[in-house]
């Protein structure tokens, strides 16, 4: 038996092909197999390594496979090799949100009486990690509600509608032409993913199951872009959104999944293209959001690898020491001195209001390399003291500060009172 | 010996207060001892119940004591404290940036040797479960930037500076009368504060310790109103920022702490008030942004008491199946029918362009309780068609229902093509 934690992988698609690529040099695991619908399609990866498989059962029952990585999406035969996984005894890692969602309760049950691990962060919010949020970060909290993006698919639909002024199928057919939809994009924009998703999120949140059949659903193939223009007026965005919340103190819960008109200043109205963002209130902490790419070949299979990560390492204490021991380090950080880093700078100069001071500045600028994006002078005191206000563009700090002792030694120059840097 | 986890509680200040109300019914938990520095003081929480000393030491002593939870801040003897507690086998949980950030390395390399775990989720960005997201849910990642605001006090006064043009003085003094500001600002205003979080964020990132003091820092002192005003003229806003990347492949990293001008498109020009938001580059998952309250009693207290939960658990793998499973639930979640919810509405309707026909639709409104809160008609096409749009205040979704039954039977109604939920 190899010392390395042993990996199946079920499902070549986008996510697959990532995590393979993610881990194939990492010497902590070896991919034992991999099992496709096709095994004559290409590939983006070099299959030549692997022993490559039609059978997905093949994966459920080989002796030498501890974890199951399940990529491969969909029910059906998919949830019937994760059952065998499960009964051999075999952890499963899965992106699959529709299987959670539907069969949560059947798969947890499974694995508890067979002692095996069962994760998902790759199912909810691609590459944010926000099950583990929820499950490890805000145990301190009882959570009151659950709201947000959570379909990328949808948020770049009607990113496209709001930015391009596009119809509905010409930005659906671009989000299939990129690679954000698929060929049948109806689970996307007939809100089916947002309501697995959410259901997921209600679960974690309120510690309960949550039927998927009885939750509210409306997709967004009725928003036309005249609606989108008109909730612009008022002040609004249109955004898919998933949602879940207690109703008051009646042990039911308001789960749905539908678009909604957001205020164009509420963070989730900023969130575009295929990001997503959740916000999650709890009773401790108040209101957090995390927000990020919420689909994508390596954000997913970052979720994912995460999982295999924090499985391998799940009954280990978390081991900070590595990062704070210079024992267990080569050296310390080595720290960049600010004079060596490059920034665009705004600088406020008190200067003698006289004739050529802007030249002078102007000209010290230049001898060492300082380029202005933009010079403002604001008005003169009756001592006859001028403000200056320079913005630069991207230049090493050590320049500047050439620069600036130029600039101070002139003697038009009364006082240099700020010196800002200007974030990218 | 107790089958409770016992605790001991090493300061009662805003933050350990908040521990001991998130802790004090929890079945889990035991609170063996806390330790202050003036017994006599009157305090928020009825000590009563618990044995109070004013010999920290006491605590790391006390053989039945298993965690130190360390909230009193600073060094100096908490330091002493904490070693001696480690020697003597406790597990530690603290939210003392000063301390991790200084004497990291010594303390990891010493709860190392004595096989017991130091966690310090709280010591970064308040409630956000910041360190535990970097720690494991980004762990397929090779991290190339962290940045954002992690120092709520700085952040408070820019906001007051800006928003109520309060010059630097008198935010400052707002902020120490509201709590967010200590009566010696130095370490948040000087930009200490935000050198010890980068310092440890930079650690977790680039897996090497951090040394404190050749971090370049900028306070927020120089800032005056003038400089808010003219950043804003440029476009920009003015935040107190942390930032650490790596410099190329020179194996240096960039570390600081100084305030800089943000653009005001950009999402941390948008956390106002004493909240924190943090962005993380990873290879795999890109960009995510994890935001929230980065101070206050109940956020940090979340955070600790989070640390305590997963310490608590560490040895066990995350269970997840008593989310799923109906049978260790009393039922499954109980969602509320979509008819029961109540909310604001968008309607886009197309109705004949006759005389009457918002009368009869405010009819129909008011007969069932919808009240409108705007109502704006669009053109009327060649076949004398006109589209209205009807934007409602908060109201039952049946209510809603029952008028839009109405107002489909009216004559003049020839369909109502979107109906939209407003997010609050």
């Amino acid at each position: 038996m190899s010392t390395k934690t042993t990996l199946g992988i079920l499902g070549l698609g986008t996510v697959g092909t990532g995590v393979v690529k993610l881990l194939r040099d990492n010497p902590q695991f070896e991919i034992r197999a991999i099992a496709v619908r096709d095994k004559n399609k290409q590939r983006e990866v070099d299959l030549a390594d692997f022993h490559v498989t039609d059978n997905a059962f093949e994966l459920a029952d080989d002796p030498n496979i501890e974890v199951i990585v399940e990529v491969a999406g969909g029910i059906g035969q998919v949830h019937e090799v994760v059952k065998r996984a499960i009964k051999n005894g075999k952890h499963i890692i899965t992106a699959n949100k529709e299987m959670i969602a539907k069969h949560g309760p059947e798969i947890f049950e499974a694995a508890n009486k067979h002692n095996v691990t069962v994760f998902f962060e790759a199912a909810v919010g691609g590459g944010i990690p926000l099950i583990s949020t929820m499950q490890r970060g805000l145990q301190a909290n009882r959570i009151s509600k659950v709201a947000g993006i959570v379909n990328g698919t949808t948020n770049y639909i009607l990113t496209m509608m709001e930015q391009e002024k596009k119809p509905f199928a010409e930005a659906l057919r671009e989000a299939q032409a990129k690679g954000y939809a698929e060929a049948d994009p109806t689970d996307d924009i007939e809100g089916n993913d947002v309501v697995y998703k959410i259901a997921i999120l209600a679960s974690l949140a309120f510690q309960s199951p949550v039927e998927v059949g009885k939750i509210y659903k409306q997709g967004i193939t009725q928003i036309s872009d005249l609606d989108i223009q008109l909730a612009n007026e008022f002040g609004y965005r249109i955004k898919m959104i998933g949602l879940a919340q207690p109703v008051g103190d009646t042990g039911k819960i308001d789960v749905r999944a539908h678009p909604m008109l957001v205020p164009l200043h509420h963070p989730l109205a900023g969130i575009e293209g295929v990001n997503n963002a959740i916000f999650i209130n709890g009773s401790a902490v108040g209101e957090v959001m995390l927000s990020g790419p919420g689909a994508g070949q390596f954000p997913t299979a970052s979720a994912v690898v995460g999982d295999i990560f924090n499985l391998a390492s799940a009954l280990k204490l978390p081991d900070f020491a590595r990062y704070f021991q210079p024992a267990m380090n080569s050296t310390t950080c080595d720290v960049c001195p600010i004079e060596e880093t490059t920034n665009a700078y705004y600088i406020r100069l008190e200067t003698l209001d006289v004739p050529g001071v802007i030249g002078h500045l102007g000209l010290a600028c230049g001898e060492h390399g300082v380029s202005l994006l933009g010079l403002v002078q604001k008005g003169v005191t009756d001592e006859g003291v001028a403000t200056i206000v320079l913005l630069t563009h991207q230049v090493k700090e050590s320049q500047l500060q050439a620069a600036l002792g130029d600039i101070r030694r002139q003697l038009t120059t009364k006082e240099i009172p700020v010196v800002l840097r200007v974030l990218r």
